[in-house]
């Protein structure tokens, strides 16, 4: 059995989760791991139903799960009304053995510009580079080689890892995680034809962005032409998505991994957009559009529901021969409304007779 | 409204961008914006038809638009035969309020190799890294944190933001514009199959650039086996694009985010390439060929051309149906065939008789 | 003829390859090139059967090639068993030429934490930052700008380029390749639903890589939630993939650019994955499961083959109309059959007259 510094009796865990237990009080319960893994002493959970097989078998001291699961479950449970959610909280509790907090303060390495405002309590890490008018609130951690243009803003208890890009006029609210490789503000991606080549339409906007967003490694979020880029409040963005400029995303939109979606393009509140989705410019998203992934979207959708395009994967001998007949679909359409309309004609010739 | 420290008239401004002006020439203009948000003062424009609806109700001073839209517009208009064209003219003019240029000078905390070639104009920023026998021609700006390998050579003009990577003996052109966490010379994705495992073909090759070239954040431009990568004058590229190994590609090309094209594929000239397409290796675009977003190319594409493979989203209810019987689509094919068969027999069966 | 450094003759070069010798074994070779750009002096290949138009033509001294092709080749030729592999040991020998090994050492710009095990063979580059309790072993490289977090390790002989970011708990083992601009150990895209919003689920794994892996540019891999994300030995990972949080990657896979795996997803060993595919979360895929480029994968795939589901680039306004009848695809299956019936019903009408 692993010991962790952290530990905590099932009792006052049921208090922390929210959740009903049934199971001795006393417990105590040392970590957190999958119902697979799980070793005595550690809290284990069923939130995806594509585990319950490892249920029966778990060596997990308890488990977070739903009442509809309950009875399938021989060790103490957790009973909660979002699984999920009380995972999240009891990981919380646990991460705190392996999190270390940043020394606070400006590392001598970094290079300052002009006329910034550093609150004492901020981490401004070892090779940062700072432009000038800069202001970091209270709280904030720089990682180590972050790039921060001029006239910007990070407001109280932002984290930002390790080489960020943030180029100028780029407003970052409060509590929000940016994961390295991030770059926010770079020119979106506008040019004027002219004489069979391109002229570049300066892009003088900026980006702002809400509290509690949390922006994932590599993404990309340009600035606007003449206005910003806006990230909502409560917005969650994976790894490698580009956010073109002018682009408006609503309060707690969910946007997964090598999603595009381009230029001048708003998304309402509590949209959720799978992975490896592409989203056109200058149209609109309504409020709770669902994409799921891998989906091309041309047009605005005016509806909440959700919306799908991908085709899944076929063993390459069967696709091959539908893919071959998908370039002659038009043809098969005309040559079934034909052959409906003769049919009909010796159907009418034959009942005649 | 907003008062900025560029102001000019609108006869000056007519002349800027080449537009025929019908309104009062001594309006002074201080400011570009959007028909929806511009105020009085500034200057606005219509160069995408969906914007149309803002036309009447528009605070703008002037509005660079195209002869057709000229009836329906009450202020007065820059009448333009390229209304984008104009646009960039004039955005350009007022950011000059917005852009500080960077020192000139090499940053005390750069690091410099042997041989190095640095122009005294050219800024090298805070935190750069920059190999041996590396030329940096006038005026060339590197952004903090940027890492240059060996032989490389940065031609005047070329502005690279902050954290871009060069690896070994790459050519950058005139006049070009590299965005942060760009990656230019990583070793191609090319292996040889042996005993189940990979066994790494090295590359020897470089990567050259044009003049005026703009590369996107995050994109990468591997460096060729043996011979260079090579990326025309005047190309465009977007965002998180990947462009493999020895590919050539062609003057004037523009490519938009979150591509891929995979190695030794040559694009001609003036290319156009959606969002989120995806080009295989070892073939050839024509010169204009024009693929629109989401698209595949597996094979070479010899005529000028639009070019398209994506699917759009549908309610998620409605394209299960249909995606299901994509998977029947050869069979459907085949009953149709010989359904046709079967009704001609009939239909001669029933006219004999 | 370009004359380098390297020079070798066909007979010790057969040997070196492997591959038997069809020719003077005195002639000497002094580098490598493709078919058509080869010199005399030079070493060519023929590898990819698209490119034996340039056989015939080749000005090089001899080729690599297979039995096949060696009655259409009239310079010496070195027969091998895997021409590919050939190649790669060809390449490398001549490689060493170009590459200027980095110098040994720490680089006084770097910057390292407490209690950190580096050998005195490695080399850790300028303005590189290093957390606490890190290992680093024999002649390993970290290029510049490189940020380590705590409780690293990174295994002899792995080579590290410029700008990448590794957070704490990242296990890193022999001989691997990690290109510029690569993110190990980001957060895992992981939340919980709550009142509309998303908690986040914090990220208690690591990160660890078996040997001999490579891993490129921009590429993203995320620590897991509880347990570490895997990436077996012998894997290769191009340029901006997404390996998201617990995804187990079997040995000696292929994944190519721009595709993304979403988390606690399971790769068997030797899969190769085609660019800019898409990869559910929660799902396995056999040994040797083959995906072609632009496939999506949405459910587990228990068998070795070979899937897909891309679609192919036709002329736009074929596609259009073929798509349009996509969407009716559901419609036309059941009209299709509607029509069998009714066919049936008449042809039985007809016999019994």
């Amino acid at each position: 059995m692993k010991q962790s510094m952290c530990s905590i009796s099932l009792q006052e865990l049921a208090k922390l989760l929210g959740a009903k237990l049934v199971g001795d009080p006393r417990c105590i319960i040392s970590g957190v791991a999958t119902l697979e893994k799980a070793e005595r002493g550690q809290l284990s959970f069923l939130t995806n139903r594509s585990y319950r097989k490892y249920l029966a078998g778990t060596k997990a001291s308890a488990v977070i799960l739903s009442q509809v699961d309950v009875e399938n479950c021989d060790v103490p449970v957790l009973i909660s009304e979002n699984p999920r959610l009380s995972l999240a909280k009891a990981a919380a509790f646990f991460a705190k053995t392996v999190y270390k907090a940043p020394p606070k303060g400006i590392h001598p390495s970094a290079v300052l510009g002009a006329h910034c405002t550093i609150a004492a309590s901020a981490t401004v890490s070892a090779h940062c580079v700072i432009g000038d008018n800069v202001s970091i609130g209270e709280n904030v951690v720089l990682g180590a080689g972050c790039v921060v243009g001029n006239d910007c803003s990070i407001n109280a208890g932002t984290v930002i890892q390790a080489r960020v890009t943030m180029y100028d006029r780029i407003r970052i609210g409060q509590n929000c995680l940016i994961h390295s490789g991030a770059v926010i503000g770079a020119d979106g991606f506008g040019f004027a034809h002219h004489e069979g080549g391109w002229v570049k339409l300066p892009h003088i906007g900026g980006v702002s962005i809400g509290n509690e967003v949390e922006i994932g490694a590599n993404t990309t979020i340009d600035r606007g032409f003449l206005e910003d880029t806006q990230i909502g409040n409560g917005v969650i963005i994976d790894n490698l998505v580009l956010i073109g400029h002018n682009v408006v995303i609503g309060d707690r939109c969910a946007i997964a991994g090598c999603t595009a979606i381009a230029g001048s393009t708003t998304l309402g509140a509590g949209c959720m957009i799978g992975g490896g989705a592409s989203i056109a410019g200058h149209i609109e998203l309504a409020d709770n559009v669902h994409i799921t992934a891998t989906t091309g979207v041309n047009h605005s959708l005016n509806t909440a529901g959700v919306y799908s395009s991908g085709l899944s994967a076929k063993p390459n001998h069967i696709w091959r021969r539908n893919t071959a007949r998908f370039h002659y679909l038009d043809d098969m359409a005309k040559r079934l409304r034909a052959l409906e309309h003769k049919v009909q004609v010796i159907a009418r010739t034959t009942e005649e007779e």
